[in-house]
């Protein structure tokens, strides 16, 4: 895919002299880039410093990398937050399959834009730019023409950090815990002035995660809506469908989270240290996301909803392999589905409308030497909600 | 449930003369019911006899038992013949929990009316009447009340056999693979005068089973539907779909049926040996049931369903327990669901629906002595494509 991407000759006959506008005094370094020649931004390897698991360990340490050059295509960003998702920990730990590593994690990332490819358009050098959990698809298919480029019909979609890339110097798509990242141009969003860089970085996987499928399930003002797992997605889900009028339901296992979530504006929290609390909401909600990232009772979780309603996943557990009670879906006559993020305009959709609706993430921000005992701490199910790298400790 | 139909001294009371009619001529020996004294069948336990399993072996063999006595809202159906379902297999062996043994398997009834309590007027002595997966329920809730018996919502669906049952001498609900039941008059069916006994029979679960779900997905005339798994159920939710005016495509993984399925009037049979089969039918189908009565990858099958459309699946397989990818589901975008048998109305409806129709399931009937030998073929995949046992041979 995208191979003339890597023609590097194609790439030096049309530099394009990109230049600092506007919004430059947020650059972490401007007058390193101006120093800098384009033409090699251009034509060489981007130097990369990040956080990476070196094994399945699922602990992170420093590394020195490089990315490809900035395609005509492509835009390079300083980054200037990335936030961690339970999926960083899933991949890296092999839980969904063998890893290459080195490995930089990461696909909630925010920066700003400090180089152009001549083709570029849709950014300038200086613009509020993130990227979330993919980097390039076909772009040919129905799929992709259609805002749907997840679901690239030739199974193209490159995700952000992990996936083959004949473009990546070290072979494979490296992620967002690092100082720089390029990407094409399609594939980044911006991020509008009135939300914080800090707040935007989880909209880009646990909002767009959670907004898209509360966005399929159409559901009214005033419908009883319920949030499975209460993590960085769960969260969110809570607060976005409390924002669209929904009256919601939140599921959580941590007792301590109930006065945050109530203050979210959830109508009612239940604590679930066992199934027997589902039983008083059987077929009572009109909808439910589970965030769950890990086995669960699908069915007697499906049971809170009305006949006919739908249920979506959207955590994804060890192996993506869910076991789920056949009979026990047939009593509750819930329609399960799973969902995956969501498409580029959504993307863009979901950030619009945080910024201007104030749904914010709640977060934490860490330094890189701290993101080893953040990482254990979402496993404990102790983030309150994302954390939220500083990349200029990297 | 129900406790007073126990109450002998009320049913005493109130002994209906019951009388031969119409359709006296079709009881296997209807001189023997007059000669029996009306008040001893409905006070005194009736004498059956059938096939039972004796242990989890899955093998079964002759046994006599006793069912309770003919109640006031009771029917007593002298069974012509019972058809043997790939459920009763998995339940004599355990495979979807313990079983009290002896246990008569069999949920596929048809019979004539041979006696009926004082307030029945659903049935008359003489009707042709069958039974299905189900014999009580608690009447009283929604569910009940609205055609959706097996999904009674106090949780007192009574199935055919094997479940915990007050009023029946063994202790358990006992099955069709017998020469008589007892059964609550809403519980049976009628079954037409223009549908024979042997093929009307298998109606009664593989019928209703795929009826119901065909029915509910609402497809429309041409439209592409899928069925996976062609035995029992699956020829008949061909037929049914074809009937119904489907485009059908048919997924088995045995290549001697295509003959068959192609002259029941499926569009395609694709012949599943391996997974890359269903790769050419990605996102064809609107709907898909599947009948697979055993794991398999959901998530492959599911896909050849458009996104956003259903899936169904009905076989049940050891433990109920399915497990599938969730990556792969939201890949596909579609919405997974199960379904158990269907409601006394609509199963009543099926049978109608059959009868007018010529929607006929494809049988061979056995007697009692070849019912193990059966159970091996179905197990084999040899079943073409229902096995029905003349009741005569108990």
């Amino acid at each position: 895919m995208a191979e003339e991407k890597n023609n590097a000759s194609s790439r030096r006959k049309f530099i394009q002299q990109t230049a600092l506008v506007g919004a430059g005094a947020m650059l972490a370094s401007p007058l390193q880039l101006f120093s800098q020649n384009n033409e090699l931004t251009m034509s060489k390897n981007i130097k990369s410093r990040g956080y990476a698991a070196k094994d399945n360990s699922g602990k992170l340490s420093a590394w020195e990398f490089e990315r490809r050059p900035v395609g005509d295509n492509d835009i390079l960003i300083d980054i200037k937050y990335a936030s961690i998702c339970h999926s960083d920990i899933h991949q890296m730990k092999g839980d969904w399959g063998p890893q290459q590593y080195p490995q930089v994690p990461g696909h909630e990332i925010v920066g700003v834009v400090s180089a152009v490819g001549k083709n570029v358009t849709k950014f300038k050098v200086g613009d509020r730019a993130g990227v979330g959990c993919m980097v390039d698809s076909c772009m040919q298919c129905d799929s992709c023409k259609h805002g749907e480029e997840h679901y690239c019909e030739k199974g193209q979609t490159l995700f952000t950090y992990g996936n083959p890339d004949k473009t990546a110097p070290t072979g494979i798509t490296q992620g967002g815990y690092s100082n720089n990242i390029v990407v094409r141009d399609h594939f980044a969003v911006h991020i509008p002035a009135h939300i914080s860089f800090q707040e935007a970085a989880p909209l880009l996987c646990a909002g767009i995660t959670t907004y898209s499928p509360l966005m399929q399930a159409n559901f009214k003002v005033g419908d009883k809506v319920g949030v499975a797992g209460v993590g960085g997605l769960g969260h969110l889900a809570v607060k976005l469908a409390v924002s669209k009028g929904a009256e919601v339901y939140a599921f959580t296992t941590s007792a301590d989270k109930v006065k945050d979530i109530l203050a979210w504006g959830a109508k009612e929290v239940v604590v679930v240290d066992n199934l027997a609390k589902l039983t008083p909401y059987k077929a009572k909600l009109d909808y439910m996301i589970s965030t769950i990232p890990a086995q669960f009772d699908v069915a007697a979780y499906a049971s809170t909803v009305k006949p006919y309603g739908h249920f979506t996943q959207v955590g994804m557990p060890v192996g993506f392999q869910l076991n789920l009670s056949n009979i026990g879906l047939a009593m509750s006559r819930v329609n399960f589905n799973a969902s995956l993020i969501g498409g580029i305009p959504e993307t863009q959709e979901v950030i619009h409308y945080c910024a201007d609706n104030n749904v914010l993430p709640q977060i934490q921000v860490i330094k890189a030497n701290e993101i080893n005992d953040a990482w254990t701490k979402v496993l404990n199910k102790q983030a309150r909600y994302r954390y939220v790298i500083d990349a200029s400790s990297f």
